[in-house]
């Protein structure tokens, strides 16, 4: 524990659909970023099955299934294999055996006060009256059991939205109750938030706040050139912006916060995606202006959005094409992925036995 | 899971401070008849220490050390380790693994209602409303990792009190749950209730109601022939039984339920005990009826009631002398108890896996 104090970044998804756009400018571009920094000793990236179950006990098919959609997005979007390691929670048995312990260092009454956790129980509209229809316990332990997948692999750093601050949080107190209790063992992580506005959650292509897979407003990795077209062109976007001449607003507006994203200030590409779909403007400024004052028609936004979110998808495409081609090597580095997080895993929580002093046979 | 159906036993302690004879009378001699009838293919005596922990999270040192006394008391008492397993819980991670499970099958609301639960924490004294001094997640669930215990070692008998019915209906619930759901997969348990009135609790030797290591009111099986003496010859009698020739009362009169235990009408040895010890009575309700009417003293009824103490415990005591000559042995047991029970454990944690289809790797 006295090593030098590495860096490591821990984060996921819950495997329950595939990866969108969303996912894209929200984590996942960010994570290549830092991937590629050179920055870390480790970069970890669990698939968070176990956890997914937790609120889709009744569908492990989804689970399932969604581990090898998840796992393919994560690659064709530019994650390294020899870069990073991905990992499936379900996997790591030392995960659970953490939990235990730390579930005795969280009363339930700081449980209930999590306001994630108050928020997503909301969400999910679990009764509070109905006992049969009210939050799995599993579902409201899940801040413990986060705990334990951050600390089990050492993790420094968290990359993650601002909602989740007070999960982060959790891990934070946890941390500081065993090393007071046992002695110091565990690793305090720090949240990462996002670093620019371009990375904030899109909105739905009908203009919703979220994109969801029940909602049908999504734009995934996965989807082909004429797919992402088709729902490009169908975005919705101001409709006060009836005839070409009127004037537009750019604000709340999905097409431009699309753009935004992919075309702003903050994307290293923004100068070549202008010269290339849309010379007429230096930048999204001047364009956003030209729709605001009028005479900038939605389809030729579209259209410049199109060209713009193919840039982005396109090496991605062509990537997921190879690794399709050989899923067998996919599961080699799930397996591969899964075996280094396990070894790091079994080494805490030999610590965290050790420190307990409850290794009672190899002692 | 077609095979015949086994029967298996599942029962256990938290190690929290060495067995006493309320220990004794109401679990372990009936464990040791239970072992002995030839009735059971698997008895399995689980060391609680992971369950003691939810409670004992600041003082696993105390865990830590009750578990060799433990270990003795169940050896001394005539636990015989070729016919049952005495096994470690927090050496079997394959029970949070399932626990973290079938944490998805309950609710919040319906562990919240468990009567026991709700007994035990007010007993405890944890707080509502001070959020540092509330209940540990984890005592909080602690159904259902016993629901994981009693699984996980496909016990179909679960030896307990009365107490107890709501803990091991908390498990039934479960494996219909997770058998509707997820196909048949796990074993539904019965509780087996004590047979006799001399099977339930004894009160202290103070005459308070219960025995405890805190108010210093037990006789441990570990316990000295002068200390056992010294204890019996300084129990809480009768009050009212002033002089000798006084009335006195049976009810509610330690003295006379150690006895009742010990020397009863379901103590096999009754009679020899009167005929070596107490001839003057045929049975105990010929010397409770002399206490009754008046003229038989205190001191003549504890001699006795010491004797017949003594006729339990001397056996006890001269097997835990052999075994303390040999701890590695003792050790040696608890790790073969304890792999024994994980190999199966093992097994049932793949079945449930299979079930669930989140056996990514081994399908």
């Amino acid at each position: 524990m006295s090593e030098k104090k590495r860096k490591v970044i821990l984060t996921g998804d819950r495997p329950t659909g595939r990866l969108h756009i969303g996912h894209y400018v929200g984590s996942l571009r960010e994570r290549v970023v830092l991937q590629n920094s050179g920055a870390f000793d480790d970069v970890l990236i669990m698939i968070a099955d176990a956890q997914a179950l937790t609120d889709n006990w009744d569908n492990p098919e989804k689970v399932r299934s969604n581990i090898m959609n998840v796992t393919l997005d994560y690659l064709s979007a530019g994650i390294d294999p020899k870069k990073s390691h991905i990992l499936i929670q379900s996997q790591i048995p030392e995960l659970p055996e953490l939990t235990q312990y730390y579930m005795n260092l969280v009363t339930v009454q700081r449980l209930q006060r999590n306001p994630t956790v108050k928020a997503e129980i909301k969400l999910r509209g679990f009764s509070e009256r109905e006992e049969s229809q009210g939050t799995p316990v599993g579902f409201f332990c899940y801040p413990i059991s986060q705990a334990a997948d951050i600390t089990a692999f050492r993790a420094t750093v968290v990359p993650a939205g601002e909602d989740q601050e007070p999960m982060v949080e959790q891990t934070r107190e946890i941390v500081r109750k065993f090393n007071s209790i046992y002695g110091e063992t565990l690793v305090e992580p720090e949240i990462l938030l996002p670093k620019s506005a371009a990375s904030r959650r899109l909105p739905g292509t009908d203009g919703k706040a979220k994109m969801s897979k029940s909602l049908g407003n999504c734009i995934y990795l996965s989807d082909d050139e004429k797919t992402v077209k088709t729902k490009v062109m169908s975005m919705f976007t101001d409709p006060g912006h009836l005839k070409v001449s009127d004037p537009g607003k750019t604000e709340g507006n999905p097409v431009f916060i699309y753009l935004e994203a992919f075309a702003g200030e903050d994307a290293p590409n923004a100068k070549q995606l202008f010269e290339e779909y849309a010379p007429d403007y230096q930048n999204l400024s001047e364009m956003e202006e030209h729709y605001r004052r009028g005479g900038l028609g939605d389809v030729k936004v579209k259209k410049f959005l199109n060209n713009v979110l193919e840039e982005a998808l396109r090496p991605i495409r062509a990537r997921r094409a190879e690794y399709e081609k050989d899923l067998q090597s996919v599961i080699e580095i799930l397996k591969d992925g899964t075996k280094y997080a396990e070894n790091i895993a079994a080494q805490t929580l030999s610590d965290v036995k050790k420190s307990m002093q409850i290794n009672y046979f190899s002692a």
